[in-house]
């Protein structure tokens, strides 16, 4: 399934630091609420539902790339489905504070007991997804897999929610760090075989989302996150496809990160992208990194920055167009286009 | 008023990167809920009474200094309070998502009509709250003053609370940046005056607290907040008193902060203090960083925590102990006094 290189093959070759005409664009939750004919769809099913009907979450992966022209679907889901493939209950109520697990993980039995799950039973649905929307896209461009971090998901699992402080999960790595390692290392292995199966079933590039290891200091970050990226990328080095890892606010790590052994390194926009090519530019492509709160300016605006970010990276390859963070649920439509032609019309004149 | 020496001036000598006998602490929020006898006054008056009862204030910035034994009171006060006397009603409801703005500042006419208040007398609750601080301190450590930082107020200004994505303030700042900079102008002024008079009315150092600097890029954080944070700088510079600059998540601009003229720089607790250090150690003092949260974890998990910063930081003047971020209202009150303890014991060696 994955032979068939996609007749837009930017993102792929800029992954691998290829030449390429122009810089690839998507962005992160391109498959949303912003979208007009994504509401649509989510008005007949809630949001479990809709990660979990093949179909469906084809239709909504395939929206940004009609109606928006992105360089890459991403596979419409959600990196909680991985814990409640583990057993765990998972709420999504939206509007309601976010999804949340009602019985967190609070003990070394509760660590115990979670299985790691066969990503082709339990999570079957992801797979059956990913068939349906490579078939659906007929290669038009590629599409990309993900994951939650092994620390991002124990820390959700941990907290049971979103959090300010994190005071569980903290409690957990400073009090109880071999409970804190058991718990991650079966994290890693379970996203290891989640990735490797979403590869196998068709995703032609796979980015691990650290939503959370900002919230740790350098060294526990370095103990309690990246290593088990590392695990992960270890396990799924022989599967062929560009990973991207995506820690938010762990600029103080950047070279460690980009050591880790994945092919691109996504930034938050707190990181100045013409310093992060300085740094490790040589070694792995870097994806990002507008603010996507820049996405409620003037069109005009969105043009500057997406100027201002092209001209840092500068001439050259292996650069991944993308916002800083994920897409925000009330931007406007006609800002995203702008935002994305943008980028095309722009970065001609850098190749 | 300024003039006496307090008998403890640890804390004033590591400011000024002077010998010391061992490492000054203190730390942010240290008047605060996890003390009982704070909460005893709180069950008499509600928070913004509390503030703007002197009495009171003085009795529980002092607390901390008698109970826990920490080297510098800070007095005890809101940053809010600043917009408020610039006329924008303030809600303080506990345990209902903070405080908050019903009518925050969304227009040009809305920055236009706010005051630079007389610090003298909008904020004279403030300044009598210092006096009298100063007095019942009777120079055992010395006072330090605050204020938020100018993007801080600003940001808080336009979103009328706490935010996740911020999405006014960056849209004003994207859209119309000259509005954003009229709001900051004067609220750069509004803070300079409040800082200068809480120096007359007794502070013996004041921190200017950027709590949101770090929602920016770098460009932006430049433009937004520490252009402004220089401006009060250069106010204040006659008063004498040292003043620390915390930019909470903004390790990318450490050297920037660093040289905006202030002889104190605070650090969130995902800086590394050795690194810091070598960076801008040389000509500011540090003041941080254990992470919050460690408090939650075992005395002894802490006495590691606070050894490991002292080992980062290495021998030598210039370190103010403190933790990364404010402490949080539930932490154990036996854990904060072997936090500060071990700043005290362990600090010896390293002078």
């Amino acid at each position: 399934m994955t032979t068939q290189l996609p007749l837009n093959d930017l993102f792929l070759r800029a992954c691998k630091r290829e030449n390429v005409e122009r810089t690839p664009v998507w962005f992160m939750r391109q498959a949303g609420r912003y979208l007009p004919e994504y509401r649509a769809v989510r008005a007949k099913v809630d949001f479990l539902t809709l990660c979990k009907t093949p179909d469906l979450a084809a239709e909504v992966t395939i929206q940004p790339v009609d109606i928006i022209g992105v360089d890459a679907a991403i596979i419409f889901s959600d990196i909680l489905v991985v814990p409640e493939a583990m057993g765990m209950e998972l709420i999504v109520e939206e509007g309601k504070g976010g999804p949340r697990f009602p019985s967190p993980i609070r003990s070394r039995a509760d660590i115990d007991k979670l299985p790691v799950p066969d990503p082709n039973s339990k999570l079957r649905f992801v797979m059956d997804a990913l068939r349906t929307t490579r078939k659906n896209l007929n290669d038009k461009v590629p599409l990309i897999g993900f994951s939650g971090s092994p620390w991002t998901l124990a820390a959700y699992m941990v907290e049971g929610r979103g959090s300010k402080n994190f005071r569980f999960i903290k409690e957990l790595i400073f009090s109880s760090p071999k409970d804190a390692h058991a718990l991650l290392d079966k994290l890693a292995r379970a996203v290891a075989a989640y990735l490797s199966a979403q590869i196998e079933s068709g995703a032609q590039a796979v980015q691990i989302f650290d939503t959370w290891g900002g919230i740790l200091g350098q060294e526990e970050f370095e103990e309690f996150s990246l290593r088990y990226i590392k695990q992960v990328l270890s396990l799924l080095k022989s599967k062929g496809a560009p990973v991207i890892i995506f820690c938010k606010d762990c600029g103080h790590s950047l070279e460690k990160i980009a050591d880790a052994g994945a092919e691109v390194v996504g930034l938050d926009w707190t990181i100045d992208i013409g310093k992060a090519r300085e740094m490790i530019g040589s070694y792995v492509a870097l994806q990002g990194n507008l603010d996507p709160t820049m996405l409620y300016a003037t069109p005009e605006r969105i043009e500057q920055g997406v100027q201002s970010i092209l001209k840092k990276f500068g001439k050259g390859n292996g650069h991944v167009f993308n916002l800083g963070h994920g897409i925000l649920p009330d931007t406007p439509v006609e800002n995203v286009r702008a935002f994305v032609n943008a980028v095309k019309k722009f970065s001609v004149q850098y190749h």
